[in-house]
């Protein structure tokens, strides 16, 4: 992995930095925010070309659930959100027009021993999964299910072998119309990690996320339309650095004019600059590392069971979204 | 999986069985065993279709590593036996004419989250995998390593995908000239839970082993060989009532020449014939189940670290078999 | 341990086979039966010392839940028996007459690293606790609450001390009115595993459960009354063996006059003399393993949240006994 | 816990503050440094109460050991270290006159169930425990061993029962004659993180670490003496930034004159100064969380076998210290 890439894993801080250097609109670029009981939802749609260069992202749907308070443990706030995840995956699925009988392949990327990394194995294990009562007897699956697979295919350093290969070869063999890839992602902001989740129509492309997927998993690579979700679990030190004099330096501008005086040059440089400047002092002693809080054993626990309730609950018509917790465990 | 099917998973526990049914030698088979520091290594050849016919198995070779000291958790001995493993296995290979520089897929069969069926993820995760070195920098590997990749493809019951499809998915994709695949077995002694090692070259066939894998994993489905290493981490209750009934009759027949009145008719049936009656007694009360050692946690880690250090100390010349455990963790 | 003490863990199994040695009714022995939902609720009560002598158990009161069904994953049945167990512990309290205000210590015996002792730790994670919010700001807590303290205090071979010494000592510190000690138990019949839950006001004695509690968990070593929870988790292969070949015996009893020609002297021996030939076969050949079911990882988790709800909506009149998970995780 | 409570758990932190803001020689404090193959040894006597004030740590002994290549997963120097840590451990019970026949406690405290705090947890897990032989067979220990225990309390938040009382209840069961205390610490820099161990002579008191240990564990609350061994495995996102911005500054001070006009008044302010203004900044936000490295559960298990191996060699003069390894898994 480019440990450097200046890939940004979030949609919404692609473009929340990008209308701050472009100052407001950004050509190409549809926003949507709603928020409703401490769930933030954000639909960004990039249009065309022109928007995808400004925000580094492909064409496409990329919708961002915020949930500040999945911090504080509180079960009936997690069932919402899943409920809300599965409503917005359902219309998402209409929107690119998904059929409802449409097969679809869970893959869970990432790594079972490395707790920010299991995002992905995780929802796999607590997926509704039906592909084999379909293949062995079709005629007794009951209405209101679709066929629904999963796998969590390992990462380069167990396996070897690239994470795309290896799910191309499943999904050549397995034949899926769809695949749902789920990811740990990095993400700018501390306070964004463990509490948002990213849903994306444009697959995963190079470089994203924070295990080895160079090749990516794109509707190009597998064949077949790949949604993918995304959970940022994982922050550089260096981005807190930066982000944290970002936050001063505004928060000293609402009450000076002279932030200068504080904060001298450091108030003038771009972000990137800072960003960079950052890095050239943190990165030779090591302190650069990817930190994930403290509390992560419990959060990933948390944000798959959403994820894999919200995904049941929308893929199976039988799987009521009003209770999508009892379907797993 | 045919919960009752008549397979029985260790060539050495069929060859004992037809044995005893046949008198003696049997046709078409050839065994050679060695005992050494408390290791015995049994070796079978299945040499045509009529030994194949009497035992139950496919023609081929069977390695069977019996170290009852695998019991009590003693670190010395669990390296000698991977050492001892690392030997057979190259001489396998060599046997069967893999050339040193076949590429290897190891394939961990088996559920991570079922103790007694956890043996092959977890020697996936002690591998010490290579082939993303020589794909990504092939002129920088050192000498003495062979391309090895390892996967573990999950169980049926969570993918909703046949385990087979799967790795010949990977098979397809990465090319391996040899599959080694790890699972865990069903044995018909208690004794040999855990402390039996067995190698096929014959691959893995349809109803063996403890998990689903009814279409199998061998040169016919995969197209490439498959040596197949297993270990018994279970036993039914039926078998463990039906070996001891046998060893109590042995027991007295030591004693006294009137087993009769003692065991009664029970001293007259053939094994399967008393099988059969102490399966009709438990089952129908559901106390026919796949039972395992208390100490099941223990046991299974350490004899999956006996594999992967064996194997790897096989597979790569520049690791040497007097010293396997430093290289895994 | 003393690996075969004659005790049986169940005062159910020892109702039964004294009943069956006696003919019938026991002197000193009040049982009580009910079925209800595929749940069998046994009152026991050992009202005097012959009946205490009859069955090998302390006088007192004796509650076994049994729920064949729990074998198979049924998250509504699960949620039954934490109802029905939480209104059987009320009743015992109030039987014997502990103040709805008494302060409560949970001990969860047993070792995390051993899946099938395990129970105990694991219900000890899902307690609610509070004690520390009645120390630290007791006019905050809310009405119907009452003091919970929970502890795992661990085994012998990992902590180098009894574990009654080690509960001795927490007990003087913290001062609990109440010991509930939980624990893993040893059945005689392998489908009582993991589906039977034991009550007991008698706390836990010398020699019984899987672990080392040499000197037992009782209001003479506490100075506090201790009942005892324990589910069986583990069975002896001898017992299996045993078991069988009693249940054969039944079985063509029910057929034929004749078992003795089927069974020979088996048929005439008493229960423990066919214990102790199964056991002199067995033993000697390393073949008499305490043993459990391959799906033990599963089983332990339900049952102990199954526990732990159950006694969170006893303990807290807050909780209500109709939706008991909620409060746990 | 007060969450931002200004102690600082490493000694050697403190004592680099005190020495900054002090200019060099801090009265009160001896510190003696060695480096040896990539492990640094800081030995810091605090020898009366004005060191004591100076860098806010008890009168007492203070060995850190600093190993950045830890990071690294590299088994040899994890040896070597622990190799290290039983001779300074060694040493140190010489220093402070605790008697080779001592009988030891060894308190792990933290959370099994939050990986950067069960660092105390799985070192009981691997100590090498005895007492139970002295207890049961006093005649038949061998020479070259001492009694030895281990519990690890559990938290506030799982048990409601201050850790502190749960210890003392076991002392003053088992009698000990010290008590080793493993802890999780949270350092000010993010490189000290799973790298750096400390011992200290003087306990653990009231405010350190990342757990709760209201009360402490020292002389006055145990009656014996209590040896600490800390790891930070947390740190803080604050002091992150702030000392990213003390070490650019730092680095271009190096280059020119003028810091002022990079950084403005930050480069005026003191450590102390500075930090609250980030505080100030992230707290209000949700930004200021306990973060740890991606890698947090390999590193836990490696520097938990390290102190393992290394107090298992120093406590039993039978456990060779050029081979602590073999006695632990």
């Amino acid at each position: 992995m480019d440990t450097y890439s200046e890939r940004i894993d979030l949609a919404l801080e692609a473009t929340e930095l990008a209308s701050k250097r472009m100052g407001g609109q950004i050509p190409g670029i549809h926003t949507e925010t709603r928020s409703d009981e401490g769930v933030t939802i954000t639909k960004i749609k990039v249009l065309d070309e022109e928007g995808s260069r400004a925000i580094g992202k492909m064409k496409g749907h990329y919708i961002t659930i915020e949930v500040p308070g999945l911090r504080k443990k509180d079960s009936e706030l997690q069932n919402k959100v899943a409920t809300k995840l599965a409503k917005e995956f359902e219309q998402l699925l209409v929107d690119i027009r998904i059929e409802p009988t449409a097969k679809i392949l869970v893959v869970g990327l990432g790594n079972w021993n490395v707790t920010p990394d299991a995002l992905g194995p995780i929802v796999v294990e607590n997926m509704m999964v039906t592909r084999h009562f379909f293949e062995l007897m079709p005629n007794q699956v009951q209405e209101g299910y679709r066929e629904v697979s999963a796998v969590a295919p390992g990462v380069l350093g167990i396996t070897g072998i690239e994470t795309s290969e290896i799910v191309q070869g499943i999904v050549e063999k397995s034949k899926p119309d769809v695949v749902i890839a789920i990811d740990a992602l990095a993400s700018m902001a501390l306070d964004r990690v463990n509490t948002t989740i990213q849903i994306a129509d444009t697959g995963i492309h190079p470089g994203s996320g924070i295990g080895n997927k160079r090749k990516g998993l794109n509707k190009e690579t597998l064949g077949v339309p790949c949604i993918a979700i995304g959970v940022p679990t994982v922050v550089y030190a260096s981005t807190i650095v930066n982000n944290s004099i970002q936050m001063a330096i505004n928060h000293f501008k609402n009450q000076t004019e002279n932030t200068e005086f504080i904060f001298g040059a450091l108030d003038k440089m771009t972000d990137q600059e800072r960003l960079n400047l950052v890095r050239e002092v943190l990165n030779p002693m090591g302190h650069d590392l990817l930190v994930t809080p403290k509390e992560i054993d419990e959060f990933i626990e948390d944000i798959a069971n959403i994820i894999a309730n919200g995904l049941n609950a929308s893929l199976h018509e039988a799987v009521d979204t009003d209770n999508v917790a009892a379907y797993t465990h």
